[in-house]
C-alpha cells in the first residue's frame, strides 16, 4: 500500500481507469471540485475510463445525461456499467416470457425491459396475473408504498418459486452530510431473511460486475487485469471487490473512507488497497498541463 | 420426545401451564375450537396458567380484553405476561428521564409510559428535541408511514448514542392461511443492520421471558422449574426458550408446526420439545368431565 | 454515562457488586494490580459481591482456588456464578439418563456430573454407545484432538437428535499481551453451522447468567435490581448483558477496552454503561483508608 | 423448470457443458456408474466439456490422474477448472513477493507457486519471517495440526493487514454414505469471525470460477452463454452460481439433493433449475448408440 499525493501518477500508470461514481466523482453536494481536470487530463492522454456503479435507478443513458447537466460531458452512456445492465443482462438470458414484477419507480424499470418480458409493478401484481409472475426485481427505494408493497412483495415470494433479483446490493447511501436513506439493498436482505429464500444479487464487490465492464473493453481490444485500476471509496465494496478480480486499486478519501480513519478501517478489515489517494482530482498546479 | 393423545394427561403432571398465545390458542381465524375446554379443566383442577406471548402492540388489560370479546374469560390480565411488559420494565429500570421514541400505534406506546418518561412516536422528533431522546422502542409495525419513519429511525440511531429496544423478536406473523405480514421485529433487524450498533432484543426463545413469568409467580407461592410445562406450536422460539429455561416443552400442531412435518423439523433443528400433542384442547369425550 | 474517578464511590452506591473474571480481577499476567483493596474495602463495608464469569473449564471451587493461589482469598466458591453452572442445571433438569458426551478436559466434565448421568469425552463415543447420547457438551477448547474430535462431534449431532449445549459463548480468549487463542465457543459456531441445528448457548450477554446469580441472592435476602451493578471490560457480554437485564453498569478499562477507544466503540455499537471507570481498583491513597 | 428423463437430450441442445466434480462424475464410492458413456457420446458427438470444482488440494494435473486411475480417461488436465486456480490466478496478480502461508498439505501449495514468491506452511512461520508473510491461503483441511495451526493463524491475521483468501467455500465435504468432514471453508469461516475480517473467497456459486471457464473457451473460440449449461447436484453452488452468470442449468440426483426432497429444496431456496434429471448419464440402452 502506497501513499499517493497526486492523482496523475496513477493514471499514467495504467491504461484504463474504472471509477465508482458516488463518492469519487459525485456527493450529494455535486460534483467532486476539480474532477474536470481528471477527465480532461484523461482524454488527453487519450486513456479510456469507466463509470461502475451500483445504482440500477436509471438507465446508463439517463445517468450520463446527469453528469452533462452539472457540466461533466466526459461521462458518455457507453462509458457507464451499472449494476442495473446485469438485471437486464439476467432477465435476456434467464427469463423467456411472463411478467417481471420490481419495486422501484417506473422510470427504472423501463430499460431493464426486454422483449417477450413485461415489467410491472409489484402494486399491480393480483391473483389474476400472479400466476403469470416469472421474476421479482428490486430496483429503488422509491416509487412505491413501502408498507402495502413490501407485505405484497413477501406474499408474492412465498407463493411463486421464481428468482428474486437484487439490482443494488448497497443497505443505505448517503442524503446529506449528516443523513442516510435506507437503500432497496438493505430492504432485499429483510425480505430474503423473512421468505428464506436465496435472492440473487448485482453489484460491487460481486465479481460479475467487474466481469461485464471487462467483457465490454475486450469487444474491441486486448487487455490485461494488469492494465486496469479501479478507483473507489468504499473498502468492502470498491477496493474487496476491485482485488478479488484481480485488478490494482485505488481508495479516494472523498467519500465513505474519511482521512483520519482509512488507516484503522483497512487494518480493521484487512481490505488492502494498492494505493491511497486524497482525490481522483488531478492537481494540475503549476505542472503545466 | 413422547407423543400425547390427549392434552388433559399433560395438565394433569404439572402445576403450571405455560400457553403460547398464537397458534395454541387462537389463529387468525378466532380462538382454536374448543380451547375453552382447556381453561375450564385448568380451573376445575386448581391448576395455575400463563399465557407467554411476544406482543408488545397492546397492553395486558387489553389483550386480556380481546380474549374476553371472543368468549374465553379465563384469561384475565395478570396471567398475561408479553414482551412488551419486559420493554416497560427495561424503560423503568434503564432510562431516568427524557423522550422515548418510538415506531408503533399511539396505544401500543401508552402502557409502557414511565413516571418521568415522554414517549413520542419517531415522526414528531425533529432537531428541537433530538437531542432529549434517551431510547428508541420497536413497538409495532403499525401506525407509522414506513418509508418516511424508518428513514428517520435510522438517523436518529446515527445521531443519539442510545439504546434501541425491539419489544417483539418475531420477523413476521400469520394473516390469514396464505398470507404473512413483516413485523417490527423483521423491520428492526434491517435498521440494525444498517446503523451497525447492538439493540436490545425482548421475546421468546429469550430467557428473560421466562424470568419475568417465573418471577410473577414466585412473588406469591414457591415452585420449581420442573412443575412448569411450556406449551408452543413454533420450535425456535417456545420450544427452545422453554427447553433452555429448564422447563419442560409441549409442541402443539395447530399453529406454525404443520402435522406432516413436525418429526422432519424437529430433526432439522435438533430442537427437541418433551412432548408432541395435536393441539392444547383437553378431549373431554366420554371421560365423564 | 458518567466518568468516575474512584471505583470506591460506585461500590458506595450500591449493595451487591457483580464482577467480571478476565479483564478485571486478573489478566494472562495475574492479578489486576491493587485489586485487593477493592475486596478488603467491600468486606470493610459488608457489601457483597459476584463473580459472574463465562468459564466452564473449572468447578466453581477450582475457580476460587486459582484466585487463593495468587493471594486473593475474598474470592469464596459461593460468590462464583459461571456458564458451566448453568450447563450444569440445564443437565440436572432436562437430560434424564444416557451419556453426555463432551468436548473439554476430563477436570471440566467432572463437576457438570449429575445423577444418572454418565459423561464421556467426544472421543469414546463409538457405534456401540452412540445411541444411548442425549446431549453433546461443549466445554473447553483443550482436551481432545481437534481434528479427530471436531469432525467426529459433527457426525454425532448429525446422527442424534439431541441438545447440544455450548457452556462457554466467547469466541476467543487472550492468551498473551499479543495473542489470543481460538475459545469452544467460536468452534462451536463453526459446527452449528455446518450440521443446521440450533445450539443452546449459556454465558453473557444471555440474560440468564444474570438470573442465575439474582436467584441465589434472593433464596437469602430481599434485593432489587436496583441495588445490583455489573463491572466488566467488555461492551458486548458484560455491558449488553447486565444493561438488558436492568443492572446499572461499569465498563473498566483494565482489559477488553482500552482507553483510547472506549468512547469510539461505544459509539460505533450503541452499548452505553452506566459509568466508566479507568479500573475496578479502590484507590484508598490519602483517604486514610 | 422440466423434468428430462434422458440426460442426452440435454447435451444434444448446447454447444458445450460444464460438469461439477463430486456429486455428479464420482462419489466417495467411486465413478458415478455409467458416467463414461456420457463422456464418450460428448467426444462422438465433438461436445466440448469441462469440469468446475470447489476443489483447490490438488493441481489439475493431478485432479485428472485422479480421473484416468479409475478409467475415465476423458478427463484432461486441461477440462479442469478448480477454485485453486482462480487462488493462483489471485497471487499471480495481486501478491509480487515475500511469503504466501498457507493451511494445507505440500502438494496443494505447490501447484499454486508463483515466481517470487514462496509458500510456506503456517506451522513455519515464526517471529522471523512472519514480516515478510504478504497472503494467507486456506487450501485444504489435511496436512497441518489444527489445535496449533489454526490458533497461529488466527495470531498471523491479527499482526499482519494481508490478504487472506479461502480456496475452497465448501464447509463440509461427503466421506462416507453417513459421515461428512468439516472442510477449509468452514474453518476459514470460523478464523474470518473471530478475527473480524474480510476474507476472498473463491469457488462456487461465485461468479468468477464460471468467468475463468468462460475466458479459457473463448481464448480459443466464439460463444455465448447461451449454449453452455451447468451441471450440479448442489442448488446453492452449482445451480445458484450456473443461474446467476446466465448459463442454463441441470440439476442431478446423485449427489447432495437426493430425489424424495429436490422439489422440497427447490421450493423452500427458490433455487430453480432449468431442467432437473436423475443423473449425467447418458441411457444408451436400445438407442442404438
Amino acid at each position: 500500500m502506497k501513499r499517493i499525493e497526486n492523482f496523475q501518477s496513477i493514471i499514467d500508470k495504467y491504461e484504463i481507469i474504472f471509477f465508482d461514481a458516488f463518492g469519487v466523482i459525485k456527493t450529494y453536494q455535486g460534483l467532486v471540485p476539480g474532477i474536470e481536470k481528471t477527465f480532461a487530463y484523461l482524454q488527453a492522454q487519450n486513456k479510456e475510463y469507466y463509470i461502475v456503479t451500483n445504482d440500477a435507478s436509471r438507465s446508463p443513458v439517463q445517468l450520463a445525461e446527469s453528469y452533462h447537466k452539472v457540466g461533466l460531458h466526459a461521462i458518455t452512456s457507453d462509458r457507464i456499467v451499472s449494476s442495473g445492465m446485469l438485471t437486464k443482462e439476467y432477465l435476456d438470458l434467464k427469463v423467456d416470457d411472463g411478467i417481471v414484477a420490481y419495486l422501484g419507480t417506473a422510470n427504472s424499470a423501463h430499460y431493464i425491459e426486454s422483449s417477450g418480458l413485461h415489467t410491472l409493478p409489484v402494486s399491480e401484481i393480483n391473483s389474476s396475473n400472479i400466476d403469470k409472475v416469472n421474476a421479482l426485481i428490486f430496483l429503488d427505494d422509491e416509487g412505491f408504498d413501502w408498507c402495502r408493497d413490501l407485505n405484497k412483495t413477501v406474499n408474492i415470494l412465498r407463493k411463486r418459486t421464481i428468482p428474486a433479483i437484487v439490482a443494488n446490493t448497497d443497505h443505505a447511501y448517503p442524503l446529506s452530510v449528516h443523513d442516510v436513506s435506507i437503500a432497496i439493498g438493505g430492504i432485499a436482505a429483510m425480505i430474503e431473511n423473512i421468505v428464506g429464500k436465496k435472492f440473487i444479487r448485482f453489484g460491487k464487490p460481486d465479481s460479475q460486475m467487474f466481469m461485464f465492464a471487462y467483457d465490454m473493453i475486450r469487444e474491441y481490444r486486448q487487455v490485461s487485469k494488469k492494465d486496469i485500476v479501479m478507483v473507489g471509496d468504499t473498502l468492502k465494496t470498491d477496493i474487496l471487490g476491485g482485488n478479488k478480480f484481480g485488478f490494482d486499486t485505488v481508495l479516494v478519501l472523498t467519500g465513505n473512507t474519511l482521512p483520519h480513519d482509512a488507516d484503522a478501517r483497512i487494518t480493521s478489515t484487512g481490505i488492502v488497497p494498492t494505493y491511497i489517494c486524497n482525490s481522483a482530482v488531478v492537481e494540475t498546479g503549476g505542472l503545466g498541463f
